[in-house]
């Protein structure tokens, strides 16, 4: 254990104030609002400062994404799955799929600029790539799908079900996405949410079909 | 017809000039390099001149965007659909939808800063709705997957096939922007192919599935 420092713990406090105001500036204005020298007035440092705590702002960034994964990952702990226990087998495994593809949507809806960040942020920054402790971040949230995934296709190796599982996040993502944006015209997030339910249980049809099949 | 007039043809020549000039910009730095200074440079005209000819910069993007659907389009005409000519009814009919999906996932990855600014425009300009004709072009483009939706459910009517035609694109569009995205790191276009041919019948089986369903 190293010894206490006042130092480091101002440090440790310079660099939760700044993730703090990150964390405001992009809920409030999303990724493009967010730059350095305002980031430094906010919290009251010099600009220099930020990078005595983060490397760059990047780091910044990935400590916000981090924050909102876990703030995803206790939005849907916190629904629990009312569905599930009542269910068994196959019926238990696709509502456990659609209550997640509609925290996924709820979450998105009521984070809107934020839930952005975690997606947008490497096509802003693409040379850099985030560290080993947030791609676990990114993984645990793709493991929520993989449970009731091996449910209902038990037949998939470990590499098949990971990939199924991604592709099948991926594709809810898509749809969140898009509605949301056509929101801003005219889907309203309870026609998304029917889209969503249609969506998630048709593709559990199909991997059940598709398990079946000799 | 209106008269013929030197004044407008320069009018015409410079928005040409113009969004011929966007789109060199979008396609090689993204929307994000894009700003009506570098752009009048490029042009040789005055900064106020591009407002002779358009309300705004959106305007130019939308025009950018425009070219990009028509590119598209072309795009998978250009392929063809060889296989739909051998099948018949479901099979036909999923062999079409996983064709446009790996035409989708192969122009993406082909002319990815361009493809991207088709769907982040009214994200960086949520103000602007896009002009009437532009939406028009997004329903062709939807329209492509409503007709292989019909085979395979002639039960749905227009505003469900509709509903359909629109998730299904824009989960594709999910798995495609993900995995490009997470190709900086690892997962090359063939296995995104897999991954989209796989997701495609899958989703299809299940909307057979679905509609033999009582």
């Amino acid at each position: 254990m190293r010894p206490v420092s006042r130092a480091r713990a101002r440090r440790e406090a310079l660099a939760v104030a700044l993730v703090d105001a990150a964390e405001k500036t992009i809920a409030d204005e999303g990724l493009q609002g967010l730059n350095a020298r305002d980031l430094a007035r906010h919290v009251g440092c010099a600009l220099g400062a930020i990078y005595n705590v983060f490397p760059d702002l990047d780091a910044i960034v990935h400590e916000v994404n981090a924050r909102t994964l876990a703030a995803f990952e206790g939005f849907v702990a916190e629904r629990g799955r009312p569905a599930a226990g009542k269910r068994r087998g196959h019926r238990a495994a696709i509502a456990e799929l659609v209550d997640l593809a509609e925290a996924y949507l709820d979450f998105a809806a009521a984070n809107q600029p934020r839930w952005r960040a975690v997606f947008e942020h490497h096509i802003a920054a693409p040379a850099a790539a985030p560290p080993d402790w947030y791609r676990d971040d990114q993984r645990r949230m793709f493991s929520l799908v993989e449970r009731p995934l091996a449910a209902l296709r038990p037949d998939l190796d470990d590499d098949e079900r990971m990939l199924f599982a991604r592709t099948m996040f991926s594709a809810v993502h898509g749809i969140v996405v898009f509605g949301l944006d056509e929101k801003l015209i005219s889907i309203p997030v309870a026609v998304l949410g029917e889209q969503v339910r249609m969506f998630v249980t048709t593709l559990a049809d199909g991997l059940i079909t598709g398990g079946s099949r000799p």
